[in-house]
C-alpha cells in the first residue's frame, strides 16, 4: 500500500507529503491504465464492425487526424507535442496488431486452393499457417511428394514456391507443367531475375515475383514490406497481392532486374560487413560486455546489429552473400576499396581523412541528417529501455 | 467535429455507427491527455517538494514498482502487460527528464569558482552552461586568455581542461603550475592514458580523468555516462562527481590503459568501419533512396548508422580513429583481416562461411541472442515511428 517503500519510516512530515503525492501520481496512473482497457474495448467492437461490413484494417488519414488532435491539445495542456505523439503512435501501433491479429485472417479469396511447394521449409510453414487461419484449403508439396504431384496440383489456385534459391528455378521448371491454367504462380525466394524468367517460361497463366522481406520469426504482418515483380496477367495475381495488404503488408513492386541489383547492396554487402567486423572482434577476442559498459547508446546499437546477425543462420546468409557472380564481384570490390584506405591509416593522414569525409558527405546530403535524426530517436528508445 | 472526415456522408447507418464508436475513441484519448497534464501537475509538485529538501532526482525502486503495479493492473484487465510498460517508461523517462530540468540546475558546491580551458570550444560552451545554471562561477580560458592566466586560476576550485586530444597533455603542463593546492584537475578528452599522466605530473592536488560518452549537441545529461578515471585525492573530487550524478550522468569507473584499449576498438574502429562502408556506397553511386524504399527495417537502421556519422564533424572523427599509433595498426590488421576472406568471396565458398561463421557466433554467445532481442525492439519502434 505504501508507494515509497524505500523512504524513511512514516511520521516524517517531509516524506508524508511526498507520500501523498506520489498516491496521487499512483491514482492519475490507475485511471490511465483504465482508459486503456476501455479504448481497448471499443477498438474491439470497431473490429466488429469492419468485419461485418468489410472494410480496411488501417486508416491512415484517420491515424494522422487522431495525433494532431492530441498534439495541439497536448500543446495547450502546456505539454510536449512530442511526448504526447510517442505515447499516441504506441497505442495506435497495439490497437492495429490488435486489429490484424481478428482482421487479418479475413481472406480475400477463402475457399482458395493453396500448394505450397517446399511447404515444411520454414518460411513455407510460415505461410501455410497465414493462408490456413484465413480459410484458404492449404495443400504441401515438399521434397518426397513429387511422386502424388498431379493429384496435389489439380484444381489450385496459387502455386507458391518456397524452396531454396538455388533450387527454385529447377522446380518451377518441374511443376510448370502441372499447373492449372489459370492458376497463379509464385515464389518468395530473395533473388527474382532467374526465378522468375523461370516460372515464366515454365507457367502460360499468371505470374509474379514476391520478396517479403521479414523471416519465419515474425509475429505480425503489419507493415512489413513484400517486393513485387510483375510476371504476367496482373490482374488475375491481385487476388494474392489483395491477401497480402489484408494481412497488412506493405507491397512495393519494382522489376526484378532492379530488384536484383539493389538487394546486391542491401542484402549481400550489409551483411557481409557487418560478418566481417563480427569475425575480426572474435579473432582480437575482444571482451565485449566490458566495452558496453564503456559505450554510448549509439556504439551499443551498433554492436547489436552485428550480434544479432550471428544469431541467425549461417547458411540462409551464406545463400545471399554469394547469390550470384554479380554480389561475389560487388564484395570483392569492397574488400579493394578498404585496401586503398591503408596508406592513409598507416600515416595516420587525418587531411586524407577530412576530404574523403567531406565528399561521401556531400554525396549524402540531406539523408544524413535525416539518419541523425533516426537514429537519435532510436538511441532514446534505447536509453531509457535498457 | 466530425472525427472521420475521409467516410463517406452522414446518413449511411453503418458509418455512423463506426463514427459513434470513433467518437467514443477521441474521447477517451482526450481524457487521457488531460491525465497526463494532471499528472505532469503533481510531478511538478514534486519537484519542488525534492528541491526544497534536497532528495535525490532518481528513485530506481520506485520506478520499478509503478511498471510493476501497472503490468499487474494491465493483466487484470485483459491489457498486454508489455504494450503498458512501454507507454509508461516513456512517461516515467519524460517525467525524469522533466525533474532534471529543475532539479539537475541543483549544484554539488555552489558558489565554487570553475575554470574551463578550452571554454570557447563547443564541449567547453557546453559545461559552461551546466555550471552556471548550477550556480557556479565559471571562468574561461582560451587561447587568447594565456596572459590572464595568473589572475584567472587564482582561487579556483576546479580546472576543467575542454582542448583537444592532442594539445591537451601540453595544456596540463602550461596550467599546473598556477593551480591552488586544492584545485581538482580534471580532463573531458576521449583518450586518457596521456592526459592522466599529464595531469599527475603538473599539479600535486587532487587529479580526475573524465570522458563524457557524448556530445556538445546532447540536450539532457539523463543517463548519459561518464567515464571516470581516478588519478589522486579521490575524496577531494568527489563533488565533482556528484555535480555530474546530480545532472543526470551515470558513472563508469575504469582505469586509464582499460580506458584506451577498450575505446580503440569502441571508437576508432567501429567508426572506420562506418566511414569504409560509406565511402563504399558513395564511389559505387549507389541509389540510397531507392534502397531505403526496398529495405527490411534492419537495413533502414544500418544504413541510417552509417549516414548519421557523415552528419557530424570529421575533423573529431580524425581525432579519434587515428589518435595513436595502437589505433592505427589495429585499423591495418581490420583491413588485413577483410583480404583474408578475399577466397572465400572469389569462390563463393559457402562452407567456408558457416564454418567462420559458427565460430564467432559461438564466441558472442548469449550476447547474440540479447543483440537480437534489443535491436527487435528498436526495429518495431522504426516502423512505427517513421
Amino acid at each position: 500500500m505504501n508507494p515509497n517503500e524505500n523512504a524513511p519510516g512514516a511520521g516524517n512530515p517531509p516524506d508524508t507529503s511526498l507520500d501523498q503525492l506520489r498516491a496521487q501520481i499512483d491514482s492519475i496512473d490507475q485511471q490511465l491504465v483504465e482508459l486503456l482497457a476501455r479504448r481497448r474495448a471499443v477498438v474491439e467492437q470497431v473490429v466488429q464492425f469492419k468485419q461485418q461490413h468489410a472494410l480496411a484494417t488501417h486508416h491512415p488519414a484517420r491515424e494522422e487526424n487522431l495525433i494532431s488532435t492530441r498534439r495541439a491539445q497536448a500543446a495547450a495542456a502546456g505539454l510536449d507535442p512530442d511526448y504526447v505523439e510517442d505515447l499516441f503512435r504506441t497505442v495506435l501501433r497495439h490497437s492495429r496488431v490488435g486489429q490484424l491479429e481478428t482482421l487479418g485472417r479475413r481472406g480475400a479469396r477463402p475457399g482458395a486452393r493453396v500448394l505450397i511447394v517446399g511447404g515444411r521449409g520454414s518460411m513455407g510453414r510460415f505461410f501455410g499457417r497465414w493462408f490456413r487461419q484465413s480459410d484458404y484449403e492449404v495443400r504441401v508439396l515438399d521434397r518426397e511428394d513429387w511422386p502424388q504431384v498431379q493429384s496435389l496440383a489439380a484444381g489450385i489456385d496459387l502455386c507458391l514456391l518456397a524452396v531454396p534459391i538455388d533450387v527454385t528455378p529447377d522446380v518451377a521448371v518441374q511443376i510448370g507443367p502441372h499447373l492449372p491454367a489459370g492458376c497463379v504462380l509464385a515464389d518468395i525466394t530473395s533473388l527474382k531475375r532467374q526465378p522468375l524468367a523461370a516460372m515464366l517460361r515454365a507457367h502460360a497463366g499468371p505470374v509474379v515475383g514476391l520478396h517479403p522481406l521479414f523471416g519465419p520469426a515474425t509475429s505480425t504482418m503489419d507493415k512489413q514490406i513484400v517486393v513485387v515483380n510483375p510476371g504476367r496477367h496482373p490482374d488475375q495475381c491481385q487476388w494474392v497481392l489483395d491477401q497480402l495488404v489484408l494481412w497488412g503488408n506493405v507491397l512495393v513492386e519494382t522489376s526484378a532486374e532492379d530488384h536484383d541489383e539493389i538487394m546486391g547492396i542491401v542484402q549481400s554487402l550489409r551483411h557481409f560487413a557487418t560478418f566481417a567486423f563480427g569475425q575480426f572482434l572474435c579473432s582480437r577476442g575482444v571482451p565485449i560486455l566490458r566495452t558496453l559498459e564503456l559505450s554510448s547508446p549509439i556504439y551499443r546499437l551498433e554492436l547489436a546489429m552485428v550480434g544479432r546477425l550471428f544469431a541467425q543462420d549461417p547458411s540462409l546468409y551464406a545463400e545471399i552473400i554469394f547469390a550470384t557472380p554479380e554480389r561475389r564481384a560487388l564484395l570483392k570490390e569492397f574488400i579493394e576499396s578498404m585496401n586503398s584506405l591503408v596508406a592513409m591509416v598507416e600515416q595516420g593522414d587525418k587531411a586524407d581523412f577530412v576530404r574523403r569525409f567531406h565528399k561521401v558527405a556531400g554525396w549524402f546530403g540531406p539523408f544524413s541528417e535525416q539518419a541523425m535524426r533516426e537514429s537519435t530517436f532510436l538511441v532514446d528508445k534505447l536509453v531509457h529501455r535498457f
